[in-house]
């Protein structure tokens, strides 16, 4: 079969992919199973995977194949697997995990010590088939695979984070979402859709709001033109509950902490910076910094169903796996609109 | 009356008090309660009022009177007091909250943007009498005034974030306490009493550390002879559930994220220095740091009925008013043992 | 000033009460606030108090004004009141709870052992003034009294009911709403705006199914015509995740263990009949039935907030109150449309 | 291997069991754990199996060899087997769950719809020998196998509802027990492990309270001699703020009622008789009655480490497994002290 595969870490992004011919993946043990994939999304994980920046943290042996955003169609499973059969449409949960741990049994397997992280660990979706598991594949019912792979790894990343902050929102509260791009806007149309907060969308870019806005934004404020804490202070009177934060450098992370009232959170899910404050203003505040990672199984099944109701679009690009170099290049310069998404 | 007065910020805190004569506190508003102070505990934070370094947050015009761990026996209730009559024994929570604004009515007390800190923004109880408000006196039900003074903030302090912690701890869970003092040797007991944690106390000192052994710690780990989170890694296979930092310098502040498993929590109660982590490791071990500050007046009810069931005991001296400079010298000589009282 | 009164207790709602003048409410403790009734709302409880069915709990000796649901502009406020002034626009709480008790500390002010219920207890709002405390008056924000005067009691047990039940509720799951009337269509768009849920809406009337529909219902089934639970099992592939049961005879609450998926929740805000089921049946399928109360004073907020960001609307019919005795019948007779709201 | 094993359903329980030679369970999927049980409680629920009463509910045909209380050393595992090995000493979770359906995703794998009950629905422990599988099985790590075994279903059991109970439990709060026996000992003990709570324990034997008073209840009342609820609304100042049930029967649920403060919750553990209130009663008090099931496999590890920390001891006696059936008639006749633990 073909896939797209990464033989050294390179800075030329737009050169690091060879796509090729590689054996078909088989069912090599009873849980396997094997998918087709119909699409899979390019997260700017893959940006730092190709130049070996997260070498120290991802097991998988050069060569090897990317891609960890990915549906497809189920095309065979291990005697075990009684859950998907042949022929199920799913999207895949990226970690593997070992379903017999405390944090398996809790429900919370992406902290799972023993997981392998498909398209980081080991072979993932820039390819026509892949093999995972079945405690990793999420029934899709009509979903369309395009629109489902972003929701693998970004989508479900920024659902954990707004899920964690909504259950801490009642009406009349506001949420501040910090960085309106790839997750944040998928963040923004989840935390309408689950909680009743007012939301202030705060970017840089005027495109950003704009996307905002038609999303259902409360309030957009661009932090280049206006002192964003300034302006939050003024819309809520007193500080807003909570502040979603997509970028976590330094300045957003200190940012917040003028943006929140007493007893406020800060989520963390982007990790440009270092958070650098006072322990004072957390204690004087009573501030939390919560840091999220990417969720949980079932996680991923409720933000397939906010999907499936229609509460959730995400701006996607298609691609053909041949072009994955030349679209690399032209995502590292800002040249494609929404995520891309290759279709194997 | 007689009272401990402050009439100018000084770094000599061995002269800073004048005990002389003023006018007993009356009845003044019909919500107004007046307390014949039995014991006033001295907290840290009445070092740092002495030398001006509470300037900025505490609103009191000198000269006035501190003290914010208050005891006593009603005198004297306004015409709209119900809850409590001359003669009952309290313990002052120090906060003087509205009782109508949003944080007041969903019992979040303390962060009520209006209220009065006894002791900081007003006269406090280094005196004979002092006067507070119905919502801030606690009814006591035998507990010993000099039992229950340091509970008004110290305590409460500790309880508070211990309370916090204790949500997420089942059996089987670590929990490692850093600095085992004032507020440290309170919340240890407190923890143990509302949880079925195991736990790990840290500090410098060998005193200290036997203090904690005394009150049920399950290890102990002198932080100057071991490196701490090598020794928390070792103990709990896989890091603590929980932090409780009563700290918080920059060394505790980030040595925590060596003690904690995956998704674990640093509960900031110390506020020594700054908080400086990388937001990646934040996100990567997904962990939370919450700031915590003083109770709310039910939970000092709580503890109070902790204190009663015999589950807490402070260590207190018991000093004389007319002694109070030379006490305030001693204790920043570190040549007091407990926590010291006045009895006025 | 004009006040509807009730001097005595009879089956035959259309003579009740007699519409006479009577001295207007004055200031009479420092927290007293006068307000002008603008709307007050008729409430099916207002038909047991003249019936003399809550007698029992009810502590108001005839003659007395009933009327509970009240909102309009305060016109005087006593020396410790500061939340509010003349010429705000409020929707009065119909609790007067303490604020000191630890039931009111924490919150939960229709806890509050001492609370006279305004209307039940004491005189209410059938009259052009009523005197209420400022622990009891919510600003409202632009939102029509009209429009408020509901949200005080059918209003807020509704929102309670749901927002409990929301607590639960992740995309995909499924909430049956049993009962659209004046709570119920209240309740299921309160429950829509505050949670991700999808939502089955149960009644025996086609109007009151239609009316579900217009505020967003997933899926209705018109009990007389269809077997509901087995419509609910259809639908939901195992049960929904929570009930909630505005009507609370025999039949709905013993209904709702065949609607329920294992660890399922039978919220319980009607009381028509008695819930009789065999304890095996609660535990064998973990399910909880929760008794709901009319809401808390800071629910009263969320609600309004809600109302005041367009997410609720309440078909209401305004009245004169002199005609209270005919709209009383006619409410009787079912020849009401929409809540009936007194305009003094 | 020796097994005692029912061939007919029958009501003379000591003549139940036939001991006899059956093929030794071997590994039949890559998931089994093969255990030689060192230790196999008997529980009431036996005496249902015996009779028939659980055909509806279990799936085992006869003959088969019940037990679901086991502990033992693993013997053999299946080739995905890592979390255990030979020789490792356990105890058994009796529900096998299927590991992929939502439930058991979510950390409830009791509720797996798929689930098969050891000793209920395939043959248990009642033998030298059981198989299980990898997700079913706890690791020991000192704790005598005969003090484990009725931890598997009884102690789990009472473990989640006091669990549950505890998540609302303060200082100073009561929480009322009915039922001091198998289960209720060990709740009694497990609530005080887990929470500050004071505890009130009800029953109608003398010796069953002189048991919950060596357990540490703070006050016991024989239901026999006195008026429970009076006894408890006396000590209380309001009522109990938790019931938790053992009992379950008619009585014992409706007089909870008069046990509890408002806002309370009855928890329901045995299931005697019906439940059967007033839904206005449930309203007015705003009372939760509360289904409770058995544990989870990761309720079960949490109790395991509470009973390794010393903080919950069970009354046992040990029995040959060749005289189980004499054994089952002393414990019908009530005359065996603590539980029944047979060591095949």
């Amino acid at each position: 079969m073909r896939a797209a595969r990464l033989h050294r870490y390179t800075s030329n992004v737009d050169e690091a992919f060879t796509v090729e011919d590689v054996d078909r993946p088989e069912i090599a043990a009873p849980d396997d199973v094997v998918v087709e994939v119909a699409a899979a999304g390019w997260c700017h994980t893959d940006n730092h995977i190709v130049e070996g920046a997260m070498r120290d943290i991802a097991d998988a042996e050069l060569p090897y194949t990317p891609g960890h955003e990915n549906a497809g169609t189920v095309t065979e499973v291990g005697d075990a697997v009684t859950s998907v059969e042949p022929g199920d449409s799913v999207v895949v949960h990226p970690p593997m995990s070992c379903g017999t741990c405390r944090a398996c049994r809790q429900g919370e397997d992406m902290h799972c010590p023993d997981h392998v992280f498909t398209g980081l660990d080991t072979d993932g979706g820039f390819a026509e088939f892949l093999r995972t598991k079945a405690r990793s594949v999420v029934q899709l019912d009509g979903l369309d695979p395009v629109e489902a792979a972003p929701h693998a790894d970004a989508g479900l990343t920024a659902y954990r984070a707004v899920k964690r902050a909504a259950a801490d929102l009642v009406p009349g509260d506001y949420a501040v979402l910090v960085g309106i791009g790839g997750l944040g806007h998928i963040g923004l149309q989840a935390l309408h859709a689950i909680s009743p907060t007012r939301t202030i969308a705060v970017d840089v870019k005027d495109e950003a709001l704009a996307l905002a806005e038609s999303h259902g934004a409360t309030h957009t404020v661009n932090a280049r033109e206006a002192d964003a804490a300034a302006v939050v202070d003024d819309l809520t009177d007193g500080g807003a509950r909570t502040v979603v934060d997509f970028v976590g450098s330094e300045d957003t992370l200190s940012d917040g902490l003028g943006m929140l009232r007493t007893g406020g959170d800060h989520h963390v899910v982007g990790y440009e910076g270092d958070l650098h404050v006072p322990a004072q203003a957390l204690v004087g505040q009573e501030v939390d910094f919560r840091g999220t990672l990417v969720g949980t199984y079932t996680e991923l099944q409720e933000l397939v169903a906010l999907a499936e109701d229609g509460e959730i679009s995400v701006r996607t690009s298609t691609h053909d796996l041949g072009d994955i170099n030349e679209v690399a290049r032209r995502l590292r310069d800002g040249d494609v609109e929404g995520r891309a998404v290759f279709t194997p």
